[in-house]
């Protein structure tokens, strides 16, 4: 294994040209596209066209002539696609906090009697405070926490929902989500997925899975900018038997008819709710249409092997920190975390010397591997520089440069 | 009254430098602010950077570096002294209708034993969509709707909670705020206020009303882009008493620790959750800078001379339409609303005669008066405009534009 092996992957791999549609500092490796995925020009001019044409000069016109009322629909369709889902079963709205609050208070009232929600412990911090609101605010529901390899085994009949997250945020260890996602229903429970760090990196499924909702991020894997809008999906056939917690204008189904009584939208789409973030979701369309070029099967396989091309380039180049990513291919995401005691210090180093990963409390470096953009070339340097930075261990000799707000 | 006189009005205005900033198409009367404010160039400018600089090259680092983080504050504290309250009661987050949720949703466990949530039956849609959503989220809590001008005579020991809305939406009546959150106090109810159709356009005094919770829009009056976030208030004391229903990182006290537990953010930004859509709020951000050199009160002042001066174009020109807002200037809001069987139409001939209002079914022709870029003289164009659009009825020949699905 040595660098001219990774430069003949990348040659090999026929996803150069959709590298080149991303606007990447020059010199730079960019391993943390799973927290914000970067620029593509065509948002940047996409974007610079709606504030100027369809903001500036049609003004409040464009929701009619400029296709604003349909945006939220083709993002969706899109999304649907690269997850295994019907156009109709997927939504584009809000936060994926606000999205997980209304899936779960939604579904919640399809199982009366089981008064759980179940989830994992080490699921992301966000899941949990959300979950946790959730029984809060509808009353009769408890949540329990179990490791997540556990999941299976403690469903059971007084489990409303089971809330799993696909891929660890921090360790990068994936789950077993068909399987999961039977036990749950072997035992009359609803399951719901959040794939916040799996849609566009691992592959997923949502039919042959037989999930009932998820929800999922777009400024991670699918490059939709800062603060993109979060997604759901409710399964055809689900969406019409749940009120959403949180009702509005757009989700209802004639919005300009003003109507005084509410009347969900069709399919996922009722949970829609205020009028969405335009500007936000301009962006986040133009940023998914490398996905009409890109067979997201190829961008999920060319992931595995980026992480694979880590891992064999580590043990290259002599880094031997212990590796808090699983080793199966199939159990991790587009991620793979080391352990180290100065891991903040670590990482701010390595960004300093231009290899951009991040740093998750208390001991992991954590490396994303965006298959859009990220070459096998990108995870050798990545490595190599990781070895320089722990040869010098600048942050002994006071050259780390300090720490911000966000590790 | 002519308009040589609204000329002269204008000269008077001071505010004719304001006006400059707005990229207004030439040959526009634009009176559509009340539903989407037009763009300034300095916020075309500002997201350019955003997208180029920011996300394009600092790509993560710009949560440290530039600023992203304290995003949401400095929108929020511009937003308060707008609205007479302190920065730290106000957040910017999610859409009006999540706002809406959350406050109502966490304010009515402060009044136990109380089942009612009161609101008026002309309320926005939305608002009665979202205000049924949480009694049938959280239980045990039944919306009653007056008539507006009989809320305060109905609000009794049984109201946990009074909800109106400001400005009418559609015939641009204002509601008497001190007046009716005094009485809601009196009954020992809590008092919120829907503001969208409010900040920016009329004067709003929060602490001076004594108001309990407050949620508002930035894409009308405040000019803050297509689908702009939502603003919330929660006044001082209040906030440290509750939770938000939904929980998420961003309000957390600690966002970055990723700690197991939910600790709510001090103030009204417990009520922030997921990650905020940073594209829009970087524009909202540019949008707000206008205000730092525009007193408030300067701004509805000229507001209220806006729609004093439309209403004597009107007399002047000789539009005998039934006018649908109230005439006392302390009782409507920047907005003139007129009566018309086929205002439908009359809208679309206007809107092609370089007039833009909108029409609100059934019956309504609505003009808004959005204090910063909208002139006397804008009032009586758009009054003689109408004048020669109801003298030649195009839609009676076949010559009207047609029907978009906004309204």
């Amino acid at each position: 294994m040595d660098r001219r092996r990774c430069l003949d992957r990348d040659t090999a791999s026929g996803l150069a040209a959709v590298r080149d549609r991303f606007e990447l500092p020059a010199d730079l490796v960019y391993l943390d596209g799973n927290s914000l995925g970067p620029l593509q020009a065509v948002v940047a001019d996409r974007l610079a066209a709606v504030v100027a044409d369809e903001w500036g000069h049609g003004l409040v016109r464009s929701w009619n002539e400029a296709g604003w009322l349909e945006l939220t629909a083709r993002c969706a369709a899109r999304i649907a696609r690269i997850v295994g889902a019907g156009p109709h079963e997927v939504t584009v709205t809000d936060s994926t906090s606000v999205d997980l609050f209304g899936v779960l208070a939604a579904l919640r009232p399809l199982r009366p009697g089981r008064e759980i929600v179940l989830t994992h412990d080490d699921n992301f911090p966000t899941d949990r405070y959300v979950t946790e609101g959730v029984a809060a605010t509808v009353g009769d529901l408890e949540v329990v926490v179990t490791p997540a390899d556990r999941l299976a085994e403690r469903v059971a009949e007084d489990v409303a929902v089971v809330l799993a997250t696909h891929v660890d945020y921090r360790t990068g260890a994936r789950l077993d989500a068909p399987a999961l996602t039977a036990a749950a229903h072997e035992a009359g429970a609803l399951m719901v997925w959040d794939l916040a760090h799996s849609a566009g990196a691992v592959p997923v499924d949502l039919h042959g899975w037989g999930a009932d909702a998820a929800v999922g991020c777009t400024y991670k894997f699918l490059n939709g900018g800062p603060g993109a809008p979060g997604w759901l999906f409710v399964r055809s056939g689900l969406a019409s038997r749940v009120a959403p917690p949180i009702r509005g204008w757009f989700g209802h189904a004639r919005p300009f008819d003003f109507a005084r009584a509410y009347e969900p939208a069709p399919g996922a789409a009722r949970f829609r709710n205020g009028t969405p973030p335009l500007l936000s979701l301009a962006a986040l369309e133009a940023a998914l249409r490398v996905w009409d070029d890109v067979d997201p099967a190829a961008a999920t396989d060319h992931a595995a092997g980026l992480t694979a091309t880590f891992l064999e380039a580590l043990e290259a180049v002599g880094v031997d920190l212990a590796v808090a990513t699983p080793l199966d291919p199939d159990r991790r995401g587009a991620q793979v975390s080391l352990r180290h005691g100065a891991a903040g210090a670590v990482m701010r180093a390595l960004v300093a010397a231009g290899v951009i990963g991040d740093h998750r409390p208390p001991d992991l470096l954590r490396f994303g591997f965006s298959p859009l953009f990220v070459r096998h070339v990108d995870a050798w340097d990545a490595a190599a520089t990781l070895r320089r930075v722990l040869e010098e261990r600048p942050w002994e000799h006071g050259r780390t440069p300090p720490r911000g707000p966000v590790p």
